[in-house]
């Protein structure tokens, strides 16, 4: 079994709610990484809601930071059940506290299907050619990269080098674990954030609310990422991302709503 | 008072909740159009969230159609009261089954501010020399258009014309209301889907989910949209678009995912 599976086990609980560890592997700093936190509701929507694999549409609103090493609750809700999709919400609590609330919607992804209109992966070298993310710069260990192998696009790697808002490279699970749509969720907030690109290094990137949007099932591989923003107002936010698999095929598009807080260096 | 104002009217109840009746005033067809219905549920968090006027960050996720000339009620659950922000759930139910859940981040854009990066409008002729929009050549009668004027641009109002999924134009409300941040959502769910432009009539394309990033508060005035697809497979659709004021500053970006289906026209 995988990192990732083990470390984002659920059990149901007999009132139907989810229990498991929020495993401090999965660390930015102190803090446990967005995607991943993200990825254990998602699991228990799966979970709620079976028949419907993919999660088509996932919107999620950080409220508090998650507590590494620390138990984790899933309330889930079921909004909708139907025959091509199901909606539900799920509260993600610790220590009492509402950390996460996601609204999503899961489908199938399971018909291979020809793209009428898509978006194209960017140019990129290949991955040994591109530079391991290490979270030197920020001086702020990150826990995540024994998990997840993050190459940058060498002229990106660097914060303030890109001389623009944009952040792109390889990414994969370093067990080899391959991916899904489940983990598409938490590779779609695993890159630094695109605006130190432009900015250099800024302190603190909180997010708000992260949407994702899976558009088909990622072939096996490495996945190909590119996030960018083009809007920052009174120091608000907004990154879009997309992911393609290792076949070209788009998999991913993402927006999030961040702070921008210069101070201390958190992500 | 503006017909807007008027028919979104709410009224506390002693639970908590808030009710008043879905107008048919804003009606696509026989369906009250999803803008308007999530301009209900925002207001609703808007009173319940009190300080924290603006919405900044709104998903919704569109369970059922409406029911126009119908009462409803929003139920609202604060999930976090913060000094910047306050963040919320909203559920809209008619005849006791839930239309639309909405997940939304509140809170206040009063400060003028300077963009660090921003979008540009595209260029667009003036609005007399654009085409209103009409629901002709769906066939449907289209209410909303006694309450919004939509004006798109000459090459882009008749389905199949624009060559590619790109809708744009001008849109204010016909009573003279100036817009505001409430409105923008409303506005950002007004204009026919992009992928006419592309596909030509395609029938129904209804919202499975829909978020509006709201920037700004708009200045009086015309306010500009654009909107563009560029993702669709397996007849699931996410169309992008934005929304600038008369002073030509970006109030809102959107996005939303939609399911294109041939048949029966409506939107």
């Amino acid at each position: 079994m995988s990192d990732f599976d083990t470390e984002t086990r659920l059990e149901a609980q007999p009132d139907g709610g989810y229990s498991g560890i929020v495993h401090p592997s999965w660390n930015i700093g102190d803090n446990p990484n967005g995607g991943y936190l993200l990825t254990l509701a998602v699991a228990a929507l799966q979970r709620a809601m079976p028949g419907h694999a993919d999660p088509l549409s996932v919107t999620v609103h950080f409220l508090r930071p998650g507590l590494a090493g620390k138990p984790f609750r899933v309330d889930v809700q079921v909004l909708r059940q139907g025959r091509t999709l199901s909606t539900g919400r799920a509260t993600l609590v610790q220590d009492g506290k509402t950390c996460l609330e996601v609204l999503a919607a899961l489908g199938d992804l399971d018909r291979p299907a020809e793209p009428v209109m898509s978006l194209q992966p960017p140019p990129m070298p290949p991955p040994e050619q591109c530079v391991s993310r290490s979270g030197g710069e920020q001086g702020l260990p990150l826990p995540l990269l024994d998990r997840l192998d993050i190459r940058l696009h060498p002229g990106q790697a660097r914060a303030g080098a890109a001389g623009e808002a944009m952040v792109s490279g390889w990414i994969r699970f370093h067990d080899g674990r391959p991916p899904d749509t489940l983990a598409s969720l938490l590779f779609a907030d695993a890159f630094p954030p695109a605006v130190f690109g432009l900015l250099g290094m800024v302190g603190w990137v909180p997010t708000i609310e992260l949407t994702v949007h899976v558009r088909r099932r990622p072939s096996p591989g490495w996945m190909l990422g590119r996030f960018t923003a083009n809007d920052l107002i009174d120091g608000r936010l907004i990154e879009d991302g997309a992911l393609w698999d290792s076949a070209g095929n788009l998999v991913v598009q993402c927006r999030q709503l961040s702070l921008v807080r210069q101070g201390e260096p958190k992500e």
